[in-house]
Formats: C-alpha cells, structure tokens, sequence
C-alpha cells in the first residue's frame, strides 16, 4: 500500500556540506522517511547536494541527487525548495549560499552558529523581505531544542537571565581535568587523539563557539539584534589542575559558561571559566553534554540538558527546521519582525559585577598575607575567605606557596584592578590566576 | 507614540475560569501586552471572561470585559477570536465548551489535562475537521515547553522514553520525607496546610495527575492516539518513611514516575514510585520542580526542567499557544493528523520489566532468610541483594526485624507472584513493600 501522504507534492531539499552534519542529516532523512513526512504533512525528498570532494567516500549513496561542485547552485536549481547549509564559517560560500537562497525567495535553515552570530540580523531581514523562514535550530546546543523553546515556548515572558554549558568539548575536558587531576594540556591532547577536539582547538577552548551560541541565544531571549561583537570572551588554557583541584576542595566545579543577563544597565554577555557551586543543577552536567539555563519573571528558572553536538543530535534539528517549513510555519528568525527589535544596551565586562577566586603563588615569608590583603583593601574589594595549606615538609624558606583568595561580590573593574597590583608584587611568584565566581 | 502594531487587528480571547491559571494569564497578559504583541505580530485583547462566582474577589479588574455567567457564552461570543478554557475537570462544562467552540470553528487553548488525556483522541479530530488549533502546552509541566519540544522540536526522531517527574505536590513530599525523615502523612498534612497540596489530595498523590500528564505525553512521543485508560497508575501513599531511608543507604532516592517506553512488544505506560539511582540527573530534581526525560534514537537522552505548575509558568505556557495563533501556525495537535497517528498496542503491566526493591518485617528467627529466598526461587527471580540491620538491643527473641531485598532483572508478572507468596508467610509480619527500580 502506498504510503497515504506519497501523492503529496514533496518539500525538495538542497544540501551544502557534507560532513559529519551534512552525512548525518542524509541519513535521518531516510532512516524516518515515513515518520517525517507523517509529521511534516507531506513527503521530503534531497534533490541536490554540494560538497567540497564529490569522489571522497562517505558511506552514503548519492548518485541519485543531483551534484554542484559550487554551493550557489543550489539557490539557483529548479528542484530545491529550501537550501541547507551545512558548510560552516562566518564569510565565504557559506554566507554566499545563504544571502543568495533568501534573494531568491527560498527558505534556509543552517546549523552555522558563526554565520547567525556575526550576521544573523542583516540575514534575518533579507529573509522578511523576501517572506521566507531562515531557521537555525541546528547551530546552538545541536539536539536540545533550545531556539523553539526560547522564540517560542517562552515567548510570552520577560528573561532575566540565559545561558549555560554551549560547548562539548570545553565541557569534556574540564570534566577529564577534574577527574584524573590531569593539565590541560595533557587532557586536550588525549582528547584530540579520541576525535573530541579539533587539530586546532581553539575554536573550542577559547571560547568563540561559546561566545557564537551565547550571542545567538541573548538576541532571542531579549528580543534585540545579535551582536557578537559585544560577547566578552575568555576560554579554558588558563585553567590549572590546582585550580581544578581547589574549586572541588571549596565545594565548587569548574565550567565554561556562557552567561546573558538583563540588569538595570542593560545587557551582559559574558563567556568564561566559573565556579559553580557544586549543588547548582548545571555543576552536574559533565562530559560532553550541554545545558542552557533560562530564567523568565513568570516561568521561573528552566533548564534544558542534552547532547550538544554529533551527527545524530544535529541532524535532528536540521530536519525539524525542514518539517516546519514544510507545515508552512513562519516564526521572525528572531522571534519578532527586525523593526520590532529593543534597543536594549550591552553592558561592557569592566561594568559587571560578581564574586571572584584568586590563585597565586607566594613567597612563603611574614607578611606577605598582609601585603596581599592591603591591595584588596586599597581597591575596595572585600575577602569573604582565604586557603593556605602549609608548604611541604623539607622545603626550603623561601619556596612558594599556593593562597586562595575568595571576595564578595565587587565589580569587575576592581578586581582587574587587584588581579594586576597583586601581579606586581615582589612576593608573588605566579599569578594570580582569576575565575569568577557564578550561582549556577 | 502608539505602538506599531496597535493599528493590526488584535486577536481577542474568552477566558473560561479565573482561578489561579486564568488569573495568572490575565495578568501575564496585561504586564507583558506589548512584548507579548511584538511576538506575536498582532495585540492580544480579553474580551470576555467567565467563572462562577462575579462577585469573587480576584485582586482583577474584569469590569471592561464581557461577563458569561454560563462558560457556554464564549463559544457563540462574536468579539472572541480563540477560547481560553481554564475550568478543568474531563467532564462537565469545560468539555461541552471545548466541543462547542471547535464546532464552531474557533480554535482552543487549554491547561486541562484530564480532558485532553481523555477525549483529546476526539477533541483533535474535531479541531481538525475545523481548520483550527487545539493547544494544550499549559496541561504538561507547566512552564516547561514539552508540549512543543516534543511535537516539533524533536518530531523527526523515533522516541525510545519519555517520562519523568510530572506532579510537584507529589515530588514536594517526597523531598520533605527525606529531608526530614517524617512519615508521609505529616508531611502530607503539613504540605495542605501550607497550599501545596489540595484539602483532597487524591488526584496528585494517588498518581491521575501524572498519569494524564503521561498518557499525554506518550501519545506525543510515539505517535498513537492518546490512551489514558492503558496506564498503569499507582501513587505514594504506600512509601514509608522507612523505605526512603533503606533507599538512601542503597545509594537511591524514591521519586514518582511516570514512564513510557517503546519495546518490540509495544508502548508501556506506567505511573508508580521509583528508586533511581542518586547519581542519575532526574534523582536531584526536588521539591516542587518537574523534569521529563526523553530519548530518541538520533537525539540520545534530553532533560527538561522547571517548574510544572503555578500561575506564573503555567501563564507563560497558555500564552505561548495564544502566540502561535496569532501567528497563523497550526501544527496538528498530535503532531500528525489524527487519520496517520500508529497503531502501536499498550502492553501490560504484568509484561513490563524491571528489577524490585521489597521490603518486609519479619520475626528474628532461625531460617527465614531460608523460607523467603526459597519464595524468589520457587517464581524465578534471582536476588541482587539483601539488607538486614540487626535489631534493636534488648528486643525480645520474637520481634520483628526489616529486611530489604533487591532482585535483579525479572518480569513485574513474577515480581507480583513474589509478593503475594511472601506475605502469606507466617513469619512475615508486614510486608512485603514493593518498589520498582528504574536508571532514571
């Protein structure tokens, strides 16, 4: 028996890339084929695909669908209804594609959080203009569905607060770190050995891909036009095993966050390492899983928790983006026309405000405690608590010791204000290394 | 300078039932109107409202509106775009109203979910019929958007599980039970005296709140008319305060659970009290907090959480269906048409599987370790292990001491036999409890 939704006119779809989302998308396609197109209300058929190596072996049969070796083909090819790209990058053919497919009055959905971060307004309003979907599900936190929850789910609150664990592989790591008391250094390198990091990483663990998602994220959650340029941004290199080490003693875990917030001024986006404390919900999302916490004035505080990358998890919310369009449902990219957008200010770093962990090495002599205590002082900063374990047995006078610092919450002027008298110090050694402190 | 989109024709609402749900939408809709507009690309006006009592103080000025003293009026009211129904019950008033405005073309919105856990198989084919929507996102975990996540966020994936922890009442005393070691009636007590749980507390701690809000669910996931009549609901008012202490010292907390899971069989549906390992995420959801749990073949495991009721979140989640039908998207309210939904069987309870937590008081004497063993032998189940204090000093030879067995792997149809054979010892003195393991 003919499946009863085979008579209906298919949404026909052009792929660019095909690589690990590319292949994976391929493959749920046609793995739930009759499932999708119950759900999407009529059949969905890849006409076309384009990629870098048409010979390279893929484990996926395409020679049924038509080839470009150049992407713009695609928005161009009288079979495609809606472009996919998968290509990846801010510039390139990546943008090309997609600026191109919205001229032409074609749908888009992309899973390119580069592209929608640095972008995404001029793109959104060529994709009004032209009264198609741009749809990008796909490029923030891969399988949880976190863009519909936000432009959808909660469109009827005000959000104070969004953000969370955007990037597996920060996350993977700090968790190995934590875990086997290892370096950074030593557990990237295993980690790119096992395929969870890149050759170069730093993408990764400088915290851009972060900082891309947690911009894509604030515009939606405050209704205001993406601006990456404004997402303060620090990675993981500079965390150590002894950081690790004294954030589990001080009941704490160490994660890379992405954190938007509504203050009084305006909005903060923020992207470093925090102190967690270790009863936060997010404290306990390891490995390489992602959470995005939201906080609304009426709903409370939400958190979504799931894989944020691979294949699998991805493709699935490229092909959600496609049964959408194929139902015909037509959201703004940003939950609301581009005119309709606030105006709502960012907040620069120097301005925010928080608690703040200080690691440093000190010559192990009188008063040094005091000299270190008079610069928090001198800057206003208050101590809210101190480490210090005793130097090894045998070890000379004059050999270093590690002090924790803990303070109140001060802005965040002061502290780098502290960070560099401190720095300065004859009596120090090394560091101070500082991590902010965040409530989870 | 009048908002931009006061000049759009605004999508006017009937709200049946000013209770602490249609309170909350009132007021969401009134602090949040213009933001609320820019989403939805239109104004949102209350037009008419209905309760039962005029007079009742609500701390809400419902002057300017229309007043039905008879629910029914919304139905026919022609300055009332979309029905509100905030009554509840899966009977009564709240269906009639439900039936009559979808035959007469005016799409839903509702937070009940014995109506839509009972005729919602109907209640949709009739929303169909008509071109409109029937939306229910507010019937499930309240501000989390389940509803939507699962209907189109995840609608290209084939679900294996969802589930989770669906009544805060219920949750909130467990929590209490363990926090402070009481007895499930005077925590019970406690919490009716504080509002957390009602003057008649059936429907949540007897499991028919989780079980509507799973049969819901279930149906979503896996694509088959609703069911509620195939789950299997058991409640907490048999767990004993011993029994989350033994689940404490076995490295378990007890949680009421409702689950649903795919097999080669068919779909189980069960709502019942767990112990779920400590370490798994669903273990530290606590108090009034829900969370759902779903699992996809391409996905993996996802988990969402917040808070599942009161009138700030359960608002948001109304509102948000109002959002989407002001936006012009009608998804089926299955997420497929009522004609392709599958015809996956329920299995039983007796065919489900699992491991058994069992406790039992026995007399302290020689070979009743030997008689209660023999009973798993004799069904075929296979103990995983045991747990016996020694008793109290000074007790007399012929009192009664707790025991604790965990079985491994064994079907719930051997477990019930287990069960019935031991409490017919006669050196069992009460018991045996029985507790379903689950991972969580």
């Amino acid at each position: 028996m003919p499946h009863p939704l085979s008579g209906l006119a298919p949404l026909r779809i052009g792929i660019a890339g095909l690589g690990t989302v590319g292949g994976g998308t391929l493959r749920l396609l046609q793995a739930n084929a009759e499932l999708i197109a119950t759900r999407a209300g009529r059949p969905m058929l890849v006409t076309a695909v384009s990629a870098r190596d048409r010979q390279r072996a893929r484990g996926l049969d395409v020679s049924d669908l038509r080839w470009h070796d150049d992407p713009m083909g695609l928005a161009d090819d009288p079979d495609v209804d809606v472009v996919v790209e998968l290509i990846g990058g801010s510039e390139g053919p990546a943008r090309r594609l997609v600026e191109t497919a919205l001229s032409r009055g074609r749908p888009v959905v992309t899973a390119n959080k580069a592209l929608i971060a640095v972008h995404g307004a001029s793109l959104a309003s060529a994709a009004e203009r032209a009264g198609v979907a741009l749809a990008f599900e796909a490029a923030v936190a891969g399988g949880i569905p976190v863009i519909k929850a936000l432009r959808e789910g909660l469109a009827a609150d005000r959000l104070v607060r969004i953000g969370g664990i955007l990037n597996g592989t920060c996350n993977y790591i700090l968790t190995q770190m934590r875990e086997t008391g290892r370096s950074f250094a030593a557990v990237l390198e295993e980690a790119q050995a096992l395929g969870y990091a890149e050759a170069d990483p730093s993408t990764d663990v400088d915290g851009i891909d972060t900082a891309h998602k947690l911009a894509i994220l604030a515009a939606l959650a405050f209704g205001r036009p993406v601006d990456f340029d404004s997402v303060h941004v620090e990675g993981i290199r500079g965390v150590g095993a002894a950081d690790i080490a004294f954030a589990t003693e001080l009941g704490y875990r160490i994660k890379l966050l992405g954190i938007a917030r509504r203050t009084g001024e305006g909005v903060e986006t923020r992207v470093h390492p925090c102190l967690v404390p270790h009863s936060a919900p997010i404290a306990r999302v390891e490995g390489v899983f992602n959470a995005v916490v939201a906080e609304g004035e009426f709903v409370g505080r939400l958190m979504l928790e799931g894989r944020g990358a691979g294949a699998g998890p991805t493709a699935t919310a490229v092909v959600a983006d496609l049964i959408d369009i194929a139902r015909g449902s037509l959201v703004p990219a940003w939950g609301a026309s581009s005119g309709s957008l606030s105006t709502l200010t960012s907040v620069p770093m120097s301005a925010c405000r928080g608690s703040y962990y200080l690691r440093l090495e000190v010559r192990d002599r009188p008063g040094v405690i005091a000299e270190i205590t008079a610069v928090l002082r001198d800057c206003g900063v208050s101590l809210k608590s101190m480490l210090q374990h005793g130097q090894a047995a045998g070890a000379g006078p004059d050999e270093s010791v590690p002090i924790v610092l803990v303070t109140h919450e001060t802005r965040e002027q002061a502290m780098q204000e502290v960070v560099q008298c401190i720095a300065g110090l004859d009596v120090v050694v090394a560091g101070p290394t500082m991590i902010r402190i965040e409530a989870g």
